[in-house]
């Protein structure tokens, strides 16, 4: 592989969106080697706590140790999501590289998760944005401050959501001094015209500013969504190892897209994402071992490499073969 | 909707490549109640059996009679797989309407699966259609001839293919007569960059003749390539219910993309499949009846469909919600 592969960023949520949406909590130094894992497998970009009362969300208590952690590693861009402005001043202490709040799109479903309508989530955006901007040292080291724009395709209590309201937030929020705005299909329902359809409304709204897609596999769709972010010059991805998550509210719900099979799409179209496969897949012990029983999804880490490609990068390919299939 | 959108053909070929890629045997009344499930969710394509000596595929020992139900639909389009000549006169004498004569482009494999290298497939091929044209009838009602070009994508035993090789033997299929190229991933191996380069390469060598794909689902990337497929012009589709199959002989492997996901993607999209979505996930009952404990796959069939997506159809769509999920 030559040095001009166009590159492509995965930014490992499974820490935070992963464990979240368990009903379990990992052990924080369970959280340390999956950091190390990841990081021995090449990425170098991870979200890996959120700061949400603890009361709530029992799993990301240990947020500033996961953090401390994680910013051991001097090429490590360390993210936080946050729901309200103390928490982004919690997450500065923490000396996170940045900083994600989610707005959603959908006014139910931030009257639900945030007990905010999404024109007060903008109003705390503009308050998080000042906070970065006047915290020591922001002159010479600046935090980003990243949209999550969330039930972008679509939300489980209000249905479709108009695209207008979409470009609409998108830039309200880079007014309110969003540094990146990204698209979350925090309900699994988006679709591949749609996506397409939304990146160039939003892009339309916010330029080079729109910059990352959030995607959950509810309906088997996000990596057939991601192509057509890629396509549509998308080059930033979030996914989860092991597709870890669901939601526990919804039965049916998956986690995010998979790292390791997101990974591999990426890289057998010839995309420079600097993760080694083997190395990735191997990281997962470190959840079968901290969360027994818990599913671990994944095609290719069941499939293993294809031979092809295990052969153009001269690593070791599964060993299964298959002689009897007719077509 | 419109009458507008443009059609895409689904093949549900579960009762032939998902029933033969399991240990066990239908009973041939089950696959005649999948037949009428299928037909009731609007399926209009079927591949539902293949002509391989019993003592080899003991699953498809009652391909006359599966033929003889399913032809009992009259606008329903029946499809019948043949490996060598005997078996196309047994499928010409059975009168489905479509042949499909799998030729691998690797040779280890071709020699693996039916002991011929690819030119002799080739000639065993011309001598199908020799029969196919010379059976009674043949002026007043033409039996279609599919050369299912396998291994296209990859082969477990050789590893990567040469795109020369794949034209070569889409142009020796074309001159033996095949009305129709079809391109099998028959091994899970297909990448979407790849998918596409390949669909060229081969409408160079075939022009409009190359008319579907046949995926498998074996890393989790057979509906991106299916949707990179459609950019390439490709409109039909093979498909397993369920995702039925996988391979005995690889633990890995998964089956045919799933039929339910497929027909979800391609509606959600705009294009016209003729398919119920509601009643092809309902017809997934009579496989679990017929199958007891044999896994079947599928993301919708587990999610539901998206409310804004029942919305636009005004049917039911999953009661789950999820307001928990932050992004």
């Amino acid at each position: 592989m030559s040095d001009m592969r166009e590159r492509v960023v995965v930014t490992e949520v499974g820490m935070r969106d992963g464990l979240q949406s368990i009903a379990r909590t990992m052990p924080t130094e369970s959280k340390r080697r999956w950091i190390d894992a990841a990081y021995a497998a090449g990425m170098r970009h991870m979200e890996v706590a959120s700061f949400v009362p603890a009361r709530l969300l029992p799993q990301m208590a240990d947020a500033d140790e996961v953090i401390a952690h994680a910013l051991g590693y001097r090429d490590l861009i360390v993210t936080a999501l946050v729901p309200n402005l103390k928490g982004a001043q919690r997450a500065l202490e923490c000396g996170v590289h940045r900083i994600v709040a989610p707005i959603s799109v959908s006014t139910a479903h931030s009257l639900a998760n945030v007990r905010k309508t999404p024109a007060e989530m903008i109003d705390a955006f503009a308050a998080m944005r000042e906070a970065i901007d006047s915290a020591p040292g922001s002159s010479t080291r600046r935090v980003e401050l990243i949209a999550g724009l969330s039930t972008v395709f679509g939300c489980t209590l209000q249905g479709a959501v108009p695209y207008e309201d979409i470009a609409a937030i998108a830039r309200d929020a880079l007014h309110a001094g969003a540094d990146v705005i990204a698209l979350g299909d925090t309900t699994g329902e988006a679709t591949p015209r749609q996506v397409g359809e939304i990146i160039e409304i939003v892009r339309g709204a916010a330029g080079d500013k729109l910059r990352s897609l959030h995607l959950h596999d509810t309906r088997g769709l996000a990596l057939a969504n991601t192509l057509i972010g890629l396509q549509h010059g998308i080059r930033e991805f979030d996914a989860s190892l092991a597709g870890l998550g669901g939601c526990p509210h919804a039965p049916g719900a998956t986690g995010n897209v998979n790292t390791e099979d997101l990974v591999f799409m990426l890289e057998s179209m010839g995309y420079e994402t600097g993760i080694d496969l083997t190395r990735l897949i191997a990281s997962r012990a470190v959840l079968a071992d901290a969360l027994p029983g818990e599913p671990l999804y994944g095609y290719l880490a069941r499939a293993g490499l294809p031979k092809q490609f295990a052969a153009s990068r001269q690593i070791e390919s599964s060993p299964s073969s298959c002689s009897q299939v007719l077509q």
